[in-house]
């Protein structure tokens, strides 16, 4: 079995992807795209994608994009566990609801802030207006406390039930990407927190390694404000 | 066998599936959930579905949201047969693929387009600025050739072959949303055209009837604009 991973682990699905293959311990290569510099953008890598994003598998010469569909793929392809993937319908159900919603629900949102507020004004030179910021900001406030109320808060220890699944994983590394602009849900939604620190607990050290760069962003970040 | 589908015909996910169940002759309930009268926020509805969106599914009293779970879970059960969306592994592969794309690649621009220039001013009563309209129409122009020259145009029929599939049901469900905001892709992107033409001959007399009250918003307008 040959299964390459193309990815970068800037984008969040690409880290979940990554996360998920290091933990069931699957034999895969990394193909490193850098979106930085624009390798996406690159006819090789159009050749492989043609909507030019990642994250990307090849199994076996299968190239399959769209992370959603690749889980389910490997799932079915026998690769992904039935603990993290449930193969009965019900159970399976129940995690696609989860990961269907969250496209518009929470990955939208929470992506758009760290892009308006932090990564346009690096591309562009531009500072966005508060008052733009402020509504992207608003937006992901109200998708938090969504996923906080409704999803979360079900008298579970995960998003799915008391066994934690891939929707886990896809939530928490979408709620990683905003931390890069300055916002933790985890400091302002206590379900959030205690939900999070679980993830991160049953993909480790997998999970932390998969959010090296992130955090080191991150940090980066923390020195230049406090020298200011 | 009971199937109950909560519904509104002006969604677009609530009109795929009620095309989709009248077309596998599928023996099935409307309960409609009138979102013009907010009855998706009635503590009724609620308890069926915490996120208050249309459509959702009750099949034999399991209860289930979100449009492209519910199809994934309606093929596992049997109730929808292969030749729209197959079991073999790498086919579905490709319908999911397009699925997941579809969510933020294709439905989130049109149907915002239709919500600032068309719905939110009803709503609110304040006509939106003409720059709004312009970025929002200008996302989703950049969709609709994204659609149409990487999606379609591949040498295909079909989204996914030469057979129609599901995919092809989502999509043109979603393209029919910025009509009721005067601006009707078909009229844009030949491509689209004569694609669209071969889905809805295909799910007809059915994909017409789901489309009766989008016509009549349709026709309405026209008549409206034919006025001033």
């Amino acid at each position: 079995m040959s299964i390459k991973l193309y990815c970068d682990l800037m984008s969040q699905p690409s880290r979940t992807l990554y996360i998920l293959l290091k933990t069931i311990k699957c034999d895969f290569e990394t193909k490193l795209v850098d979106l930085r510099k624009g390798q996406h953008f690159s006819d090789e890598f159009t050749k492989i994608n043609k909507i030019q994003r990642v994250p990307v598998i090849e199994h076996n010469g299968f190239i399959l994009s769209e992370s959603v569909a690749i889980v389910n793929y490997l799932s079915r392809e026998g690769i992904i566990p039935d603990n993290l993937y449930p193969q009965d319908s019900k159970k399976r159900a129940r995690v696609e609801e989860f990961l269907e919603w969250h496209h518009i629900g929470l990955r939208l949102p929470c992506s758009m802030y760290f892009r308006v507020k932090q990564l346009d004004p690096i591309i562009t030179g531009k500072q966005p207006e508060a008052k733009t910021v402020a509504g992207y900001e608003n937006r992901m406030l109200q998708s938090l406390d969504t996923f906080s109320t409704k999803w979360l808060n079900q008298g579970h220890n995960f998003l799915c039930g008391n066994t934690v699944t891939v929707a886990d994983l896809f939530a928490a590394c979408e709620l990683e990407q905003p931390r890069m602009a300055g916002y933790d849900p985890k400091e302002h939604f206590p379900a959030i927190a205690t939900w999070a620190k679980k993830v991160q607990q049953h993909f480790n050290p997998y999970y932390d390694e998969g959010h090296v760069i992130v955090n080191k962003v991150i940090n980066k970040q923390k020195k230049m404000s406090s020298k200011i």
